[in-house]
């Protein structure tokens, strides 16, 4: 990364030392280096290189980077690194990464890493495994820090140097006898406040929070709408019982983009990443759609023998069928991405309808007839030999306009009514909009065909 | 929001106080309400009557409210609140955040409210301005705390008390006497430390900083690999001039994936919010795609002319034209907004190509199959009353997969190569690989014909 100061060892340089095998010197070379880092740079060796450079690093050091690694590298150091030194590995991580890192594996090897574990880690994370995907409570780390209301400052500094564990220091959290979330203290305030001074006369009360089940779209929403480090998570009783941080949020919000655009594209996310999952696992998640997509796409043939009779008097007709076709899903596809992205970052309501639609309208009339001219010129100048052919251009002229705003008038009706009907806009894709289009684009140029031709 | 335990006021309670002009009780009623939830209840009402209840809100409250708000109601109250007003709310938010508000406003605007802004602050925010676009100079905050490397904790204790703004303290760094950066005291170490032992002794001195001429999303990537809730930005010399905090990444990580989801869509980027831009720059923004594709498009038409002969003596082949095109271009695009996502999220790279291309082809000759068997079962028992229809049953059903292949061979290798020749390969979009599928789909389709029907 050029942007970064501090310098990586290079690819080749450890290449180099790998086939040296120079171990001591490997060692020594990565010592300085952020595990972050050292993730990054392994993604950068062949997998079998790869695992020989995590033999080398010391405990504390290996846990962060095989948090950190991408898929194809971790893959590797699961099937390679003995189960024994995995579970010490994540006996070290912070346990909401254990549980991730466990809930990628198959069953039976996530299970016996968990008993290889120690037991108190183990409990932790079997407790966040058992909550449901995607929710806080999966996301959350247990090891958050309680105050308690009557405490002094002092105290508070005294009970704070003791702890073990100091991960989720950025807030300090109040909460009363029954574990009941009353409060937050940012550590700020801790230090600008005097000794003598009790924690509640600098707690603030308007602690946001969410519950164990929050959804995690909705939770990163929260983050993100009150630029929160770390958010609180609470039970139906409101006892607090974990936190999920920033840092967190920001892989949700990776995934959540992930699984939009893939949804886009016309497939069903993969949830994991690219080489993780099986082909069969990647056509199961594609076939569905491409085969709706498919049979939906036989209207169109129907609309053509609808016209054939036209088709066969005037064959020119057939020629333009793709550009027809082809321009309006594209119109389509640009419009739906836009309004699907809108809804999603909330620049669109649900009551917005008349007035997106209204925009996308004269959109699709200037766009349509600047397309209309176009396709005019183009197909005067295209020297096809029928006889027809001037004729067949006013209808392509004439037929662009009108398919342009058609499209524009179903990409941005169809997921503004999906997300009023509390359905996932984001299943409207590019694909689905394209296809619908495509049939009745046909229809719309048939008919002004018949029209104009007088056939 | 269903998973926030803090209960907000009502739209229609609201809507109810404002009717009845009963200003001190709406008053009363957001006082306990957190600026960025008075935010999300502005954007649900009407413009004018957010514009009402905004006027309503104390000074510092309000430019939390305006940094927060959606593009429509802070528009309502760019033109509805009064300059002099305006320059004291950006006066009172930090300065990245004032830089960002003033970036969206017309030229001629931002620069009289600069003017009307308290100088210091001003002069901040014009520096800001300085940097280009979509850098990290222009997104940090200049409000950064540098300590020094002899002081004692309990001076810097003091120092920290002392200061008037403490905004970003998450992190202290260390700079020597020409304010290079040398290291950096998470806040907790601080308070863990005893009160006589030098800054130096607790400083981490690994610390990663980005240029201030660093791009946002490089910036961004650096953040979410290193897990930081801030990241120090330092000038050509290795300078500290600012900081830029995890609120603001989590920004850029929107921003970017509405860059890359409304380029998949097969348009520019618009930049802003969608209520925003005029009319006039969506057309722009989409025209130049659309055209190139509509003359691309144009090349289906010649490949239809090229086997006209075909179409007019087997006019069954005509009906299945939009079913062949459609299912190589949802095909394609489902591959391609897949490969191009994992390349942005770095689980591919451009080595990879073949091994991509593998498992790409598997997944198309498997879906191609399934389709191409399916297509034939559809097409026998379509009842056409044309002759030659099953034997153009056979035709497409060997057409599905070799189509279904082709797309996936190109919307792999496009974007990889693209990324390779470091283009940005989210300008591959959906619409383009299906434009380009089209026409070749075709071709096969009616070479397959020929060769089989003995055309």
């Amino acid at each position: 990364m050029e942007d970064q100061k501090i310098q990586l060892p290079s690819q080749e340089m450890l290449n180099m030392l790998i086939r040296q095998a120079a171990w001591d010197e490997l060692r020594e070379l990565l010592f300085e280096v952020h595990p972050a880092d050292i993730a990054y740079l392994l993604d950068q060796l062949e997998p079998d290189d790869a695992v020989i450079v995590f033999r080398l690093l010391p405990l504390t050091v290996a846990s962060e980077v095989l948090d950190e690694t991408g898929s194809r590298v971790r893959q590797e150091l699961v099937e390679q690194v003995d189960e024994e030194r995995l579970a010490d590995l994540l006996d070290e991580l912070p346990m909401d990464d254990a549980a991730e890192f466990l809930e990628d594996l198959p069953d039976v090897k996530a299970a016996r890493l968990l008993d290889l574990m120690e037991p108190d880690e183990a409990e932790d994370v079997r407790e966040l495994l058992s909550y449901e995907d995607e929710t806080a409570g999966r996301l959350m780390t247990r090891d958050v820090v309680a105050l308690r209301r009557h405490w002094t400052i002092a105290e508070t500094l005294d009970f704070l140097r003791n702890l073990e564990d100091s991960d989720s220091l950025h807030y300090l959290y109040v909460t009363d006898r029954n574990n009941h979330l009353i409060g937050v203290v940012p550590l700020r305030e801790l230090i600008k406040a005097k000794s003598d001074q009790a924690v509640e006369s600098i707690m603030r009360t308007d602690v946001a929070a969410v519950s164990v089940h929050a959804d995690q779209e909705a939770l990163a929403e929260m983050v993100a709408r009150y630029d929160y480090y770390a958010m609180p998570v609470v039970d139906d009783d409101n006892r607090l019982v974990g936190v999920v941080t920033v840092d967190d949020v920001l892989d949700i919000l990776a995934d959540e983009a992930t699984e939009d655009i893939q949804r886009l594209g016309g497939s069903e996310p993969l949830d994991q990443p690219y080489f993780a999952v099986s082909v069969f696992h990647v056509v199961r998640k594609r076939i569905v759609w491409l085969m709706l997509l498919f049979v939906a796409a036989t209207l169109t043939g129907t609309v053509i023998r609808e016209f054939e009779t036209e088709l066969e008097t005037v064959i020119a007709l057939g020629i333009f069928i793709p550009l027809i076709t082809g321009t309006g899903g594209n119109a389509g596809s640009q419009t739906v991405t836009t309004v699907i992205r809108a809804l999603a970052l909330g620049e669109v309501q649900g009551r917005d309808i008349l007035r997106v639609l209204g925009r996308e309208i004269t959109v699709a009339l200037l766009l349509g007839t600047l397309l209309g001219l176009v396709g005019f010129l183009r197909s005067i100048t295209w020297d096809t030999g029928y006889q027809t052919f001037y004729d067949v251009s006013i209808v392509v002229m004439l037929t662009l306009p009108l398919v342009v705003l058609w499209a524009n008038i179903v990409a941005t009706v169809v997921p503004i009514v999906a997300e009023k009907l509390r359905i996932d806009p984001t299943v409207v894709s590019a694909p689905m909009i394209t296809t619908v289009v495509d049939a009745t684009g046909l229809g719309i140029y048939f008919m002004l065909a018949k029209w104009i031709l007088g056939l």
